[in-house]
């Protein structure tokens, strides 16, 4: 359908968002679906991206999630007839607002350990994204960006670019609204919820576009449950989303450090965050873990200290945050190390193992940077013979590798190594338990804290059972 | 009086606290003061510390506290004749329970900017403490461990040296019970609740000795709205103690790196705390400041990461929690440069400084390791003339210092610059903000963030405020 065709007959504010992947493709039923005004929604994706407009366009969403509501809301829309996808950049030139929910990527040099030993942030691919937008867009449009961007980014780089098009276009400088609004997406069963009911901060670029955001979002947002936070720009908005993140980050690299000190004195450090928990100040307190996947918090932190000396002129970086995603880089490679040592393997070659899980999160399929990969490599790479299932993940794309859905065939088999890599309900179920504690002479290596210790016991008998965190047994 | 004297006539069980420092005083009034079990409690201290001795005997209870309970508790205590304080270590011999609140230092190795060059933890002291226990105690005595220790102490250091001295007394070795419970003492208005209305963590050497310390605690702490949770050893007990400090160390220091971002993106970062704290996950991030103080956070960490090299034979440190003292450390020092960078001071020397607060924390008279310190000597060694003023603190024994109580005298007098060192409530009052914004061309320094907008607004009409945290003013 052309774009023409499709916004033929109606009045309806256009909206067009950028950028189709976890979050645009998901926001975009978020609006299309808004129960306060009608929009006619278009996504645009680049070319390359072509098969994934072409499903939109055909009843097939991109995105798999345990939320039903993904789904019910694409239906929904498909019903109304106000989502199309498309790659024609002549889309902004209808739109009222643009969203930008494209990715803003960090270059990691790291070496075979995980070791980070340097990083950059190449902002091109976002300029000309940028770019697009202010070679097409109506003088007055707003531009909301939801990209986490690094500090300063809506004020140095989106306002120059769009007003630099504008005056090509001899058009207006004073009427653009851009405002700022960071997304708090969370793939999984709460996807749409975290999106449509859940906290959100803004800014603009002058009070105008704030204003205009501000109007927006109340469209799109349970507003009245959940109420917008308003800063006072785009600075402060772009560093609240890097900090929460960073500070998640962090959280978690402490939670490793003091993991292998459970491990070296013979406690369960699971217990010792349970315990402490019960106070109010300390509920946050993070469980260790394989390692920390997914799209933020791998990178934010590095956006983070990129721009506070590229874009504010600062003579340091953000050390402690930075270290955090040094420190949770190297999860994985620990925990590989890890297996070897409790186990007490000089080699794992020609070893049978099987990953249970390759998902970063639990019950979401969703393989971005997850921790699972460099696992899985250092055992490929140390020659094991490595079998993966995942109940969420057909094909893991990262690494180009059919994954097995069926538990039962898997458990079927003989395996040197049983490795709980991610805690997926599945696995926690006691017909598992009962299977695996069946088989005899099973290494088994419990990565993130998913075995409850009467399914250690009963493991133990025929097997041995190892947890990361847990020194005591 | 005479101990032998002071238990006649009762057969109350005994409880010596060995320590009447910030938490064995307190604790002796709490358990003096058990609505189920009625105890004799003997505080024993060092000779040294003759005068608060004589001065708990004498009526007079050594720390001053806005908890009105703690002058309560005391005036019960007296009026029940239960509680003795003595440095006679005979006091052990009659004891059913001990507990131990002596302190546990770290040695710092500093230099004048606040930079940490190495440090030590010397047992010594704590090991001469617990040997004078094992040489006057019962054989079957409950021994209850509060001090925060090195992980690995309970069965390291304090197991054998109780077990060594009752060997020499020719006593059985199988009877003594010792047990490890943390304590969470607060100084201030929740002083006494933070004992007797708070969650416990505690463990024992042994099944006995877990169990007899559970015993004891329900006599003292009310475990039906605060649970007690059990821990399977003492290394885990006293574990959990340092990580949960180190958490809070470690999460003040993420403050402190991202209150620099903030002052140099023009940004506030106050607000964006506030504005991320909505998110449950997220409602503990603290906010920017002075500096660390107070016993714990500024040494717990340090504590945790020596044990785990030379109790454990780690080859590594807790580096990221290390870290977080390091950084916390070097605040106060940070906020004095910030004082002269934003002020574009040159030079302080004959600066009229007013401090307004010494004491580490709001509506506290504690100046244990106050970061207020190292901003006070610094300015005194650039050699401005600095006078301070704190309602909750008349001398500051650390630098032997005589303290201002009177508020209105202080702020009649002419000053170059005010800072805001401490958040008690009294410097929030209106009324000293207006006097403050009568004077004309004094520079306000708030290093808290307790100024509000409006406070800022009317100070900033004749003087000039800066806040640390804030780039946006």
């Amino acid at each position: 359908m052309e774009i023409k065709e499709f916004l033929n007959n109606n009045n309806k504010d256009v909206v067009v968002v950028q950028g189709l992947g976890f979050v645009g493709a998901v926001m975009s039923i978020v609006v299309s679906n808004s129960s306060k005004k009608d929009y006619a929604v278009i996504g645009v994706d680049r070319k390359e991206s072509i098969e994934i407009i072409d499903n939109i366009n055909n009843g097939i969403f991109p995105i798999k999630s345990s939320d039903p509501k993904i789904e019910e809301y694409y239906q929904k829309s498909i019903k109304k007839g106000n989502f199309l996808a498309t790659y024609d950049t002549s889309a902004y030139s209808y739109a009222s607002v643009i969203i930008v929910d494209i990715n803003l990527d960090v270059q990691k040099n790291s070496d075979s350990k995980g070791n980070l030993n340097s990083f950059n942030v190449d902002l091109n691919p976002f300029k000309n994204a940028i770019r697009t937008i202010g070679q097409n867009c109506k003088e007055d449009v707003l531009i909301l960006v939801e990209t986490t961007v690094p500090p300063g980014t809506c004020m140095k780089v989106v306002k120059p670019i769009i007003e630099e098009e504008l005056r090509k276009r001899h058009l207006s400088l004073g009427k653009i609204k851009i405002g700022h609004s960071y997304e708090r997406v969370m793939p999984g069963p709460e996807y749409i919820n975290s999106i449509k009911n859940f906290y959100r901060v803004y800014s603009g670029i002058d009070k105008n576009s704030a204003q205009e955001t501000e109007k927006f979002l109340k469209t799109i947002i349970s507003t009245d449950e959940y109420p917008l936070t308003r800063l006072v720009n785009t600075n402060a908005t772009e560093m609240a989303k890097v900090l929460e993140n960073s500070y998640r980050a962090m959280n978690i690299a402490f939670a490793v450090e003091w993991s292998r000190y459970a491990e070296e004195a013979g406690v369960n450090l699971y217990e010792i965050v349970n315990a402490i928990r019960m106070r109010p100040t300390h509920s946050n307190l993070m469980y260790p873990g394989i390692g920390v996947g997914g799209y933020c918090l791998t990178k934010d932190p590095l956006l983070a200290s990129w721009a506070k000396i590229n874009h504010f002129d600062s003579n340091d970086s953000l050390e402690q945050s930075e270290k955090g995603v040094k420190i949770n880089d190297k999860m994985p490679h620990y925990a590989f190390d890890f297996m070897k040592k409790v186990f007490d393997l000089e080699s794992i070659i020609n070893k049978k193992i099987l990953l249970l899980g390759v998902s970063y999160r639990s019950d979401v399929g969703d393989t971005r940077y997850s921790p699972v990969e460099p696992f899985y490599l250092n055992c490929v790479n140390n020659k094991a013979i490595v079998e993966t299932h995942d109940p969420y993940v057909q094909y893991w794309e990262e690494i180009s590798l059919k994954v097995s859905q069926d538990l039962d065939e898997k458990l079927d088999m003989s395996w040197d190594i049983i490795v709980f890599s991610a805690a997926h309900s599945e696995y926690k179920d006691s017909k598992v338990i009962s299977k695996i504690s069946n088989m005899s002479n099973v290494k088994i290596l419990d990565t993130l804290g998913i075995l409850k210790k009467k399914d250690i016991v009963k493991l133990n008998k025929n097997n041995i059972v190892k947890v990361l965190g847990r020194g005591d047994i």
